[in-house]
């Protein structure tokens, strides 16, 4: 294969997470040796430490990277209603979600492998993640759209009901995704509203 | 301790399991040998296996046993409203989780470590608890009390928003257990409605 553009770093680097994405959603962070890695990358083991000085620190990476992704996706603009805000977050979450099944699973399952100052760093972006909708659902209340005893139970029970499509959708199965979203939404603006 | 009623057996085996569940729930069952179990219980290696054949069939026996639990513990009177059947569902399910943090977390942690074959049948018991509620939703609809497009995925949705309560809950904090109770069996009874 030629290699026409960018150095090894730029190849490897990329190949490096990708396989350390799959092998720890696949056999678990706990099970795969830097060794497993590198034979799955292509590389030798040594080869591996000039691209990241561990397991943790690559864990920890694709953690932060992804909750940094969802943040920088997440995009509202504060002059449209809670309404409509609220609907984007949900169309938003479930696709967002959809497409990235390896990095949801690995956020949720390999939280506990963190050490406890990566974990706190994961921790507070998930927070500013939940703050984003809690705003929305606080500024629906406050308008009167809105009917929600606490904004903050609201946000976690919104959230664990969208995050759930992940271990159950597959596309092309029964429902689209676009299906999915339109009942998902129907549920999540009736448990808001006044009823 | 005097030991004044059961034989070894029955004084060991929940030892073992206990322990077990402690320990795949903190640690992950891959990075637990049968060897840290024994030391754990305070029993010889060799003795473990007198109670457990290997570690895979401990696991399936704590996953399956749980549901078994949940399905028994599970009731509700067909004779009752849907909405009062509903109201009782997402009672029973907030603090039967609540009770069983570890059996919850392995449950869904450790289930990619099943064998295919035990995998199934921890399925099909969970299959059986979602088909409580959708008969529920099902029978709610019928009666004209709930508006809902498809049962099924209104099943997931309740029981992932639910399930979620565990991920967050800590006894103690700034909500009583009865007070996030009803504030999820509002959100539940108006997702499902008509609004």
């Amino acid at each position: 294969m030629a290699r026409t553009t960018g150095s090894h770093s730029d190849i490897t680097r990329p190949k490096i997470r990708a396989a350390a994405l799959r092998l720890f959603a696949r056999h678990g962070f706990a099970a795969v040796s830097m060794r497993a890695l590198a034979t799955e990358v292509g590389v030798q083991a040594g080869a591996l430490y000039n691209y990241t000085p561990d397991k943790q620190t690559l864990l920890f990476s694709l953690l932060q990277d992804h909750m940094n992704d969802l943040l920088s996706a997440c995009d509202n603009d504060p002059s449209q209603s809670a309404v409509d805000r609220l609907r984007q977050f949900v169309d938003f979450h479930i696709r967002f979600h959809a497409d990235r099944p390896d990095e949801v699973f690995i956020s949720y399952m390999e939280l506990r492998n963190l050490t406890p100052e990566n974990f706190a760093e994961v921790e507070a972006l998930r927070r500013q993640y939940e703050d984003r909708l809690e705003t929305i659902l606080r500024d629906g209340a406050a308008a009167g759209d809105f009917a929600i005893a606490d904004t903050k139970i609201a946000t976690l029970a919104v959230i664990a009901m969208l995050t759930g499509v992940n271990t159950w959708f597959r596309a092309g199965g029964r429902l689209s995704l676009d299906e999915v979203i339109a009942q998902y939404w129907d549920m999540v603006r009736k448990s808001v509203t006044a009823g």
